[in-house]
């Protein structure tokens, strides 16, 4: 474990994974705010946020910003995810203390500029029709809606055209002023970087930062339900899934392992059963995001209009499996795959500056690989078995569709099937 | 320089880059064969051979491949793209030579059944319906289309529904024995790999590979024209582009560099004029994509049907603005930004296996850091604005469009524009 963890005055944690042997580093800020954290009246503003904290500072313009990074060969990027909004740079190693220094500029000296704004909302606009002409990825925001309705966790993280459009400088300014507080971010860096000189360096730059005063998000409130948009397209785009379970709840590597089980290879038992034995679709696969209080476990995949009534069934019937013949060979071989993927993880600086931010963020420290590979070696095929039958047999199903989809039940009598 | 390079008796080529402190290695067999090796009634057989190795070996089925390597924690893959065919695995140190036998047996022991054959197909069918309802990819295969009508360069990748249903397991035996051979193939691993190993493994294990014998594929006439698809979407998904350069040409470099500083990062002239400056759309970039004997330089954006209007003027004239006026220290960012690059890719062995073997495969050896920093060194902005020159003043314009491209001028009109 070569991870170091310093705590600034102002609440941020900064911490660095030194690879000394590289010439590069990766280096961003995770804030503990995404989606989840707007109020009613502020649908999208953590996205917005996101796009405007490159577009000018006290001291840089939009530009000023692109080039002092590219300038070196080195990127800049973010991205907002429901609870958490990260802001990234990936530099050769003489570079960090610019990139930190940058990082800092942008997150606490961004100026809001209204032609910006205006400027960025069409931007937005543009980011919200490419979504929606990606069938794989709306159906994810239908999905969402459908397992928590009407909560600040259920809706898009990019907002509607309508409500970002709604936005001023002291909308934006207000969020960030509750979010992004000291002891709601972590620094994290992996790759040639030097610890000491990197918390000298966050504690001159972050020293504006409040350091703490965010409220908690709304709790959520698994429901279920379904949405469905019927279209013209060449198939049928399907979610099919389950509450979840919490970062730090009992259940979650358990879930972690039915996932990947379920679908997450070329030998898991969707991929076996819909792809190779019937030829159904050419992606299929299962997935398990946690959130603080919960979680959704499902299923995506496309399939044409012709096939969805046979896939559907396939894939329940996959489900109502697991709960029984989960074999021990099948646990180990995920166990090995989450072993391989983490060691290959600490030979990114990338993945690995935003592992142990994560881990940070989520479980409060660093979580060395071999504690990680402990606890899922706890886990038997017997448990794996229990946390299928949990979260499949509750009947409150979320169901998602877009395409030709006539053929798709719907939720309720798939959750009967599986009820208990 | 740590990389080694031996060719074996059937004329494969291997090559390392051992990276001692990394726990991983990626390994992987590049086959100079794709898209455009194939004839007539062969339409999209380089794409259903990938498939079909992973369907079953003399002494494999597809479980027992996708078994052997995911009980180690490592995975497989494939891609075909034009030109090349990949297998690649990335493993942990210890099952490279598990990789290298799974490679060897897929790329030379596949049975290719029947009934394998016939579900394969059903899934390469789902595959083109989800890439057709996916305009950012759909709208590529139009563009590739329209630079190189009626020719194997200018077809899909995929086949279409139609050719892949016609195909029987001779029709890959054949397609595999002509292009398969070992002169037209490659093996590169990078990580914690052994050489002398490596390189006595493959010779084991590839003794069945024919030395030689691929014809080659016929030569490709660049002649632009336009594919448009008028559709429902929210964006209308626009690639405009030119004839670009062969790898081997002496202007590929300089069009690299163009490409950058036009639509490379947020710094390009692109990136700040149409979406920083004006917000018509949330992605604009600009690609330079070489072939063996010709290349297409292009641009592509997605934007609401309302600023199609506006958006291809404003690229017009960023094109037309780039002959003239091309900088010292644009050209030297990008020269920062490709080294940097370069530099990291050297830390991801996957990154760094894939580059080794597309070097090989096109310059006949792998190029040293230095070198390909020094090439790029010796081009100058007089040199950057004379290729642009070049590259835009032809007038043959290859145009494609997905989505309410009403506004969308046609590209006999936008060639005249920037004609000398």
């Amino acid at each position: 474990m070569t991870v170091r963890q310093t705590t600034l005055d102002n609440g941020m944690v900064v911490l660095t994974d030194d690879m000394p042997h590289l010439e590069s580093a990766s280096l961003g800020v995770w804030v503990r705010a995404g989606a989840r954290s707007e109020r009613k009246s502020e649908h999208g503003v953590s996205h917005l946020l996101e796009h405007m904290a490159f577009k000018g500072t006290a001291s840089r313009s939009a530009l000023n910003i692109a080039e002092s990074i590219e300038n070196v060969g080195g990127d800049l990027n973010a991205a907002t995810s429901i609870e958490h909004t990260g802001y990234f740079a990936r530099v050769l190693k003489d570079d960090v203390v610019l990139a930190a220094d940058i990082l800092a500029d942008i997150l606490q000296n961004s100026v809001f500029d209204e032609n910006e704004l205006e400027r960025e909302k069409h931007v937005i606009e543009q980011e919200i029709g490419a979504a929606r002409d990606n069938p794989d990825d709306h159906v994810f925001d239908l999905f969402q809606a459908a397992a928590f309705p009407d909560q600040p966790i259920g809706r898009t993280i990019l907002g509607t055209v309508d409500s970002v459009s709604e936005f001023t400088p002291d909308v934006i300014r207000k969020y960030m002023r509750r979010n992004y507080v000291g002891d709601h971010m972590t620094m994290a860096a992996a790759g040639n970087v030097d610890h000491d000189e990197l918390v000298r360096v966050a504690g001159e730059r972050f020293s504006d930062l409040k350091p703490n005063g965010a409220p908690a998000p709304q709790r959520a409130e698994y429901k279920g339900g379904e949405e469905r948009l019927v279209s013209d397209h060449e198939q049928a785009h399907i979610v099919l899934g389950f509450e979840g379970r919490a970062y730090n709840s009992d259940g979650f590597y358990a879930a972690q392992i039915l996932a990947s089980i379920l679908g997450g290879g070329m030998s898991s038992r969707l991929f076996q059963e819909v792809r190779e034995k019937r030829g159904l679709c050419y992606s299929v696969y299962a997935f398990h995001w946690a959130f603080a209080d919960s979680g959704v476990f499902g299923v995506a995949a496309a399939t044409g209009e012709d096939e969805v009534g046979d896939l559907v069934p396939v894939v329940v019937e996959e489900l109502r499996r697991a709960t029984q013949t989960i074999t021990d060979e099948e646990v180990v071989r995920v166990r090995n795959q989450i072993r391989a993927g983490l060691l290959m993880s600490l030979e990114s600086p990338s993945a690995r500056a935003g592992q142990i931010a994560r881990q940070q963020i989520l479980w409060g420290r660093p979580i060395p690989l071999q504690e990680t590979v402990e606890r899922i070696g706890r886990i038997t095929a017997q448990r794996v078995k229990d946390i299928a039958e949990q979260i499949f047999s509750t009947g409150d199903i979320s169901l998602a569709g877009i395409g030709p989809i006539s053929g798709l039940p719907d939720a309720s009598s798939i959750g009967k099937t599986l009820k208990r």
